[in-house]
């Protein structure tokens, strides 16, 4: 396996192996039961001397990840080498360059019944008849637009269109700033590919959006995650971490944040642009929220405080109209979004065209009314959950209400058997988000993340019930 | 810029650095007058000497890519300094990881007249008909597609669709065996991202797909091309090759090559195979055109003879029947695809469900007549283009017919002017494919690739008549 060594990093070279095969554990890369390299040919494909590889093996045996044996070898723990495929045995030794996949494995949940684990909206909230219309007569009228690839950067009418609804929101862009993506994770990966390689240091946000993380680590960049308190992001500690290690990118998801719900004030914001500024790198600024405020708009965006092309920002628009349809935008100026053009193309050729199409009305004349209806609905979503928790919640268990958005952030008194309370809800039909795939891992997390919108109400009631109750008998266990 | 030098590669560092800034220039990364780094910085930025940088830049000026002058610096040529937007200078200095994107330079003409490019198939010739009923069957009875992320790894139904199918083509597989992308492209780009990684070795016809070779460029990959004869790629040449430097990855799109048209044989399609073995190396056999034969079916695909997954098979249904709902299907075995998952769930959380829904009915059950129809057209544009070509060719052009497929591959006398050419017939609202984009771009090429599906049957003779006009003058003036 490859694995990205920092020589220069702040971390041991033991410490980096240890940590990245135990992402890449947890992750369910590496499957219970395969095979670690020997130490010798590890040491040798990573340049690295044995006792340090030996050390890393000692540290992920410690922590229950691996067991080795003398003569045998070292395997992933916890159960007995699967049987492998007749002769697909070499796939195990051929390298890739995958560390983490956390997303991969905690968002597929295609039989779980009472979903909390995914930040979406259900479908019944959704204006999919609308969208659905739009859809029927454009196969009907247009039916070229399936046999078309359309444009690399995306339709221009849509770009148009988008490029109206922001300026509503006070960010003030031509459409040639505009690109569109299957959904903001393509964004975000987009960036990455193009703007990050091996040992470019990334900040996030700690916690923060576990797609992201892992898009970061796939390029081998070392990832620096600066705290935070209620006023989101604390700058002052990401500059003096700058001073050290200068930032080549800022991921923020600065309103209702992915995954703890809170919002960046307006002077951080500020102060964060100054940062990109005077370092000359890129902030991005992933916004799937801001529209979804309980109470009141959110401070403006990072973007619309822009004038040299510093940030580039995401909305996904289907997200809360659409999801399936994945159309997001990405606006950035200059030569850097005509860069992600050119990685957009050879990732994909481009956006379904048809999909583009669909959304267009909508969002042109539907959304902001619509936007209303939502935030009402998830606030009265949002509430039913808030005071479910504080009528069954075990002690000791705790959280902020969130002014906007789809998501719970709790706090459990321990982190202890947070993976068996895991596997045991999803017995149960019910999942949720580990708080430990929102950071490097490199601590175990006692957070986790609820989302109360992607269900039916009722449903959601009954699950978050039932979920209580399971953690109740979890936490009297572990206490 | 960053550049990925291979300090134990074939070609000096120069070399090395000249060839991947003209890469950046003739696609369009580099734009004319965009400013160069100093030879004191780039040969900080990569650790190398002053000396070797200066011989980069010579090398450069000497083939008329940039122009250098005392005090004032380097600048890419042919045109004065653009004026640049206020603030974004900085941009420009913002390290990049994309070494080439020559299918975004060369595919997106939304405005040309006579779209000899892109090898694709005219809406007239596709079942929209049928796929729109679907589609609007599915918006209004099952409307939660659209709100639905589905499973990354694609719908299981449409899995089972297209393993049925692969079935009657020789391929036996599980549906667990199989991924849906967005698009061929896509699986093409997972796959290098997954697997390869800076230096690694990888293995390509001469010529190959232009989307290929960005995307392995964009991994840093030391990418060999591999001569052709009419039996496809040489294996008895790469066989000596792969002695020096042992292949990562063999990428070849075996039937009706694009863009030469050739189709490999049995003989070579098993010695591949053997091959990739005795190395423990994936092939990747991208097969957008086995069910577009004009004459006799093509040999078995690679994939039907591998027992031990060293295969990942590509095949774009969509590209055939809907290029606009962008699903193709890569197929793999083992841990190699649930790597290619995990993959594909960070670069977009999975294709758009209701598009994976929408083309399944007809796969199922009328993609084989279809097929069957869609080939004597095909068969017929072909033709109808031949004997426009057998008439009004200038003297000097050659071509061979091909079998199958949807692309002509010229050899013209010379490769002199054929930038030239390009831009004239662009005026003329004409697009075609330079053969450059198909090889590493050491060596000019003077090959040149036309589509003859691409448009209405009567607008393709008029375009290629207008081209084979243009084509004529342009060799009088250069010869």
């Amino acid at each position: 396996m490859h694995i990205d060594l920092l020589r220069s990093g702040s971390k041991s070279l033991p410490q980096q192996i240890s940590e990245t095969m135990a992402q890449r554990i947890t992750s369910g890369l590496l499957q219970p039961g395969a095979r670690l390299p020997s130490v010798r040919n590890l040491a040798s494909s990573l340049k690295v001397s044995q006792v340090t590889v030996s050390k890393a093996y000692a540290e992920l045996e410690s922590h229950g990840h691996i067991s080795c044996s003398q003569g045998k070898g070292c395997f992933v723990a916890e159960r007995a080498r699967m049987s492998l495929d007749a002769g697909t045995g070499w796939q195990d030794g051929y390298d890739d360059f995958l560390p983490r996949a956390q997303l991969w494995r905690n968002f597929d949940y295609s039989k779980v019944e009472y979903p909390f684990h995914m930040a979406a909206i259900h479908g019944d909230l959704l204006p999919l008849d609308s969208i659905g219309a739009t859809m029927s007569t454009l196969v009907t009228e247009q039916p070229e637009l399936m046999a078309s690839y359309g444009n690399f950067q995306g339709d221009l009418e849509l770009r148009e269109v988008m490029c109206r609804h922001l300026q509503g929101h006070g960010i003030h862009l031509r459409s040639s700033d505009l690109m569109i993506t299957s959904g903001t994770q393509q964004g975000i990966d987009l960036v990455a590919r193009t703007f990050v390689g091996p040992g470019d240091t990334v900040y996030l946000e700690a916690p923060s959006y576990t797609g992201a993380i892992d898009v970061f680590a796939g390029r081998g960049a070392e990832m620096i995650f600066v705290p935070m308190d209620n006023e989101g992001m604390k700058v002052d500690v990401l500059t003096k971490l700058c001073d050290r290690r200068p930032p080549k990118l800022i991921y923020t998801n600065p309103t209702f944040q992915n995954p703890s719900g809170v919002t960046m004030s307006i002077s951080r914001r500020q102060r964060l642009l100054e940062l990109a500024r005077s370092y000359r790198c890129l902030i991005v600024e992933d916004d799937p929220f801001s529209d979804l405020y309980f109470r009141k708009p959110p401070p403006p965006s990072i973007k619309s405080m822009d004038a040299e092309g510093h940030v580039v920002y995401m909305k996904s628009f289907s997200k809360v109209i659409a999801p399936g349809c994945r159309i997001a935008c990405v606006a950035a100026g200059g030569n850097i979004l005509s860069r992600l053009i050119a990685a957009k193309s050879a990732s994909d050729l481009g956006s379904p065209l048809l999909n583009q199409k669909a959304v267009l009305p909508f969002i042109a004349r539907k959304y902001e009314a619509y936007a209303e209806q939502l935030r009402t609905a998830l606030r009265g979503r949002m509430e039913k959950a808030a005071k479910l928790l504080k009528q069954h919640a075990p002690q000791g268990v705790s959280w902020n209400l969130p002014e906007g958005g789809l998501n719970l952030w709790l706090q459990l008194p321990t982190a202890s058997g947070i993976s068996r309370l895991h596997e045991l809800a999803e017995q149960e039909g019910i999942s949720f988000l580990p708080g430990d795939v929102c950071y490097s891992g490199e601590v175990p997390s006692r957070h986790i993340r609820l989302c109360y919108s992607q269900m039916k109400e009722a449903d959601m009631e009954r699950g978050l019930r039932l979920f209580l109750r399971l953690l109740d008998k979890h936490l009297s266990s572990v206490r």
